[in-house]
Order: C-alpha cells, then structure tokens, then sequence
C-alpha cells in the first residue's frame, strides 16, 4: 500500500509550477487578471473521516468548513466551491444536502457545480469539495513557511474541544451541557473565517489547526526552518473541556494532539501585538499567545516554565 | 437509492447563483478581475468508470483528458487542476501518477494541489479531478442553450470508436490493427482541446459528446428549447470503425449511442460555415455538418433521406 508521504513525494515531482506551491500549503494559488485565485480540495470518506451512522447533514457542514478553514488560513475570501457527490439513500443523501445547503450559506461558498457517481454495492463512499477564494494581487497569502526566530505564536479561539467531542461520543463520561457542546464542536466545526482575511497583513506564517496543534506547529516550524516553542499553559481551553477533562498537563498534552480543531495558528513579529489584537477584536475573536519561534529546528514543549518531553503522538497522522 | 436524475433536480435548488449556470452546463464560470474562471469536475469510480484490471496509465489519462474536454467546450483556455487521489496499491499508484503527469503535460493542465485518501478495506477507489480554465471577460461562452432554428450542427473528429474500442476489448473480433486503434481511443481519450477556443466566437451553442451522439445532441436541443435533426450519413465515421463494423445504419447506430467520444458537438448558422472550416483548418482538425436545427422541440433521425425511429437507449444514461 503507498502512503500519503510517499505520494505526495512523488507528486511533488509532477507539481512543478509556482502555483502549487511545493504541494507544501494547504491550498494553491493563481495570479490571474488582477486577483489571486485561491484553490483548496478535501475527501470525506465512509469509514474513513466519517461514521457511516453519523447524522448526514454533519457530514456535509464539515466538508464545507474543513475548505472554508483552509482557504480562510491563506487570507482569501470565499468565492464558491465544487462537489462530487456518491449517491447513497435516498434519506441520507437529503439530509446531506440540506447540511451542505447550510454550509455553503454560513461559509459564503455557493454550490457552482460537480458532478454525481454512482459506487458499486457495498463500497464505502466519498465526498470531495473543491473550494475557491480570492485575495487582491499584492495582498499578502500567508503560507506556513514564513515565520522567523523572535516571532510570536498564536492560536485563534480553544483548542482540543472537537477531539474531546470524539471521545465523548466513543463514550467518555461528561457533564451534560459540556457533553453536547463539545460533541457539536465535533460534528460542526464552525471557523470564523473572516478571521484568516483579517490576520493575513500582520502575520508572518499562517495555517490552520486540522491534525493537532503540536502536528501543526511542528509542520509549521519545518516549512519555516525554524523551531516553535510552545508554552503549555497558555494554550486556550474552552470551559467545557476543562469542566469535563480538566486543565493540568495530562488534559492539556491531549487537547494538543487532538484533531479537528479548525483555527489559525499563526506567529507575527512582537511589534504586531496590538494590531492582531485590534483585526481580531474587531470580529469578537479571541486570539491567544502561546509562545514564540527560536532558531533551530523542530518543537519544544513547556508547561510551568520547565521542558516536557513531547508525546510520542504529535496528533492525526494520515 | 438516489437517483442521479432526483438529486441533482435537489441540488439546483442549492446552486441559486448565476455562476452554477443552473447546474445545466458542464462547467460553472465565475466572472473575476477581467477574466472569467471555468470549473469542471469529474469524479471516476472504481467499477463504474473503469475497470480494476484496465492500466492505470490509462485511468489517470482519461480522468484528466474529460475535464480538460468539459473546459474546451466552454471555450476556455486550460489554467491548471486539482484533483483527490484514493491510495491503492503501490505499483497501480506510480502508473498511475505517470499518466497523470503525461496527461497533465499533453492538455496544458499543470497539477497545482489536492488530497490523498485511504479507502477501507475492499472498497471501490474513486478519484476527482477539478479542472480551471480561463476565458476573458466578455469572451464568448458557449452554454449548450443557444441554438436556434436555421443552424447548422456540426461535430468535431469521428464518432463511436472509443465505444467500438470497448467492444473490442470484451471480444467482439475486429482486423489487429483498426481493433489496437479503437482500443486506444477507449482508453486514452485525445481530444483537441485548442478546438473549442477556437469554434467558441463562431457558434450558438457548444457541448462536448461523452455519453452518446444522440443523448448529448437531445440535451443540446432540449436546453435550446428547440428541435435538433441528424442526418446519420453524415455522421462521420473513422476508417477504423469502418473496417470493423461496416458504415451502414447498424453500424452508424451503434456508433452514434456509444459514449466516450470527447469530440465537440456544436451548432452555428449558415453564415459561419466558412470562418468554422478556416478556424478548424488552421488546427489540422475535421469538422462535419451533420444536420440542421429546427423549430419544435426532440431529436430527429434521417438516413438515405428518410425519417428513421429513433433507438430505445440514445446513450449511456449516469
């Protein structure tokens, strides 16, 4: 069986144009007439990135906001997306499009088009979205690759919820109010991502938060030829996870490594601070400092000013 | 089991914005910063589309080669494509990706981004591909709507032989060397993708053939909201279907109900004949009148100069 890094290795040799960016971002970026058109494709397979019982309008809500992270983490306004869609029961595939129908509005992506298979009996199915943005030419298109020794890191909103929600529907015991917060989280992610537009002037390297935070970082930090320190206690925890999994190191280092959390981190040199607090204000979003870029190479971890080894799972490995 | 027919009657209900073109068309466009963008997507599955066993050269070829046919007929020059790879054997995989590569190359589609999935165990594969191309504002962009009576209908290249070429392959006898050239027609579609730029400022409306002659041409004239009548012996054939099947009505028949072709179906009144001959002359490509518009509304057969009823299946129907 070939692994996604292998592949990916050897597209990367196919994927030579500037557009593509080294297959290294998450999405790919045209210079045409006066705009930079901002491309981002994702699969949602049956047993794979969803449950076969899990309600089909989620199914569809989270197609939608994993593009619509993406291309919010590039800076770009949403222009519409493209689907293909499996045809499955015919209930099923209501409630499916009645959730995409949702997300495209929430997310401002209209549906433009696609295409409808049909999969041979028995076979599990697959939903892939193609999501357009735009940036001005000359606007600034963060990618991972930016950030440099002195930087600040944030992270935008609460980190660990959707991965608790996970574990709350494998049967993890929680308060009840936590309990249907964070499986929503799980089930809906929902991305500010006037967020990734409003940010992208001040940062210096930008993506979003979908494998784990320390996954992430540490992806972040190799496309920047550097190393990010994180400092574990900064890192911002919703009330519901702490009432339900509390916040000491052991709730903290899984919240971190947990997937499907869908914000930005992003790192900016110190003298943005007031600025990247002014752009996030401004949309009602918190943003949280929790820690910086050294020179070097790779991730640090620490938790009440010491070091802490990181864990042997960084988060979702694909 | 949904049917493709009901479900996408639902999701032209999502589609509202004038850029999904009602979802009638085989692309979408989008108007941006002096050009216009055009979006097709094709997914092709496992079983469905192709078949474990046919090279996987030849699948990565045909999924590039239809999208960039969708692209041609709106008109539009090729700007790049995404596209969602199910990861497979190792061996399938690399083949694979060499047909991508070669396909990318010979249609000017350079890869620019994507997503690698796993399937579980014993599932279909399925693979999507998101093609852009470009047309400038106020360009010209054939939809398949707009031909009126008084048009001419012309098609491009030759018709049936990627359908003979299935044939052959489950056995139908054919002499070796028309029988390896209808099997490569099948399998590595070519279609002249400068073509359709070039007929776009000349016709009243354009499609590409996929699922038949007669299917597509029924579309075409359902979507014109007028009357389309073939002449069957003008339908032209290649000398290697002539070899192999003859050139009488069953073989002009069966020609004209098989898919796969990826030619360009195209009406435009008498007045451009000429500017179609020189704009197709100056490419090295055939083109052939093959009937007339009319008022009214369906299709309509001729041969030797008389009506012929029409066959129960037109073409391949999703």
């Amino acid at each position: 069986m070939t692994t996604e890094a292998a592949l990916i290795q050897l597209l990367r040799g196919i994927a030579g144009s500037k557009a593509a960016r080294g297959l290294l971002d998450d999405a790919a970026v045209i210079a045409l007439g006066g705009e930079q058109i901002v491309l981002t494709l994702d699969t949602m397979v049956e047993g794979v990135h969803y449950l076969p019982d899990d309600p089909p309008e989620t199914v569809a809500w989270k197609l939608v906001a994993v593009n619509a992270s993406d291309l919010s983490a590039k800076g770009a306004e949403p222009l519409g997306c493209l689907y293909s869609h499996a045809l499955g029961e015919d209930g099923w595939d209501r409630a499916f499009l009645a959730g995409l129908a949702g997300a495209c509005e929430r997310f401002r992506l209209p549906l433009l088009g696609g295409d409808t298979v049909r999969m041979p009996p028995a076979s599990a199915r697959s939903f892939s979205l193609t999501a357009l943005g735009r940036t001005g030419v000359g606007d600034p298109l963060p990618a991972r690759s930016g950030a440099r020794p002195g930087d600040r890191v944030w992270v935008s909103g609460t980190i660990g919820d959707a991965g608790l929600g996970l574990e709350v529907l494998r049967g993890r015991p929680a308060p009840l109010g936590p309990a249907e917060w964070l499986v929503e989280r799980y089930r809906r992610p929902n991305p500010e991502t006037r967020l990734g537009p409003a940010l992208a002037p001040q940062v210096s390297a930008m993506m979003d938060v979908s494998d784990g935070l320390l996954i992430d970082g540490g992806r972040l930090a190799a496309a920047s030829g550097a190393r990010m320190c994180i400092d574990a206690e900064e890192v911002p925890l919703s009330a519901a996870l702490r009432a339900t999994a509390g916040e000491g190191l052991e709730a903290r280092m899984a919240a971190m490594t947990a997937g499907d959390d869908y914000v930005l981190l992003f790192t900016a040199p110190p003298d943005r601070d007031a600025a990247i607090r002014a752009a996030t204000g401004a949309l009602g979003c918190a943003v949280t400092m929790i820690g910086e870029i050294l020179t070097g190479e790779g991730l640090e971890l620490r938790h009440g000013g010491e070091p802490v080894p990181l864990p042997n799972r960084l988060g979702y490995q694909h």
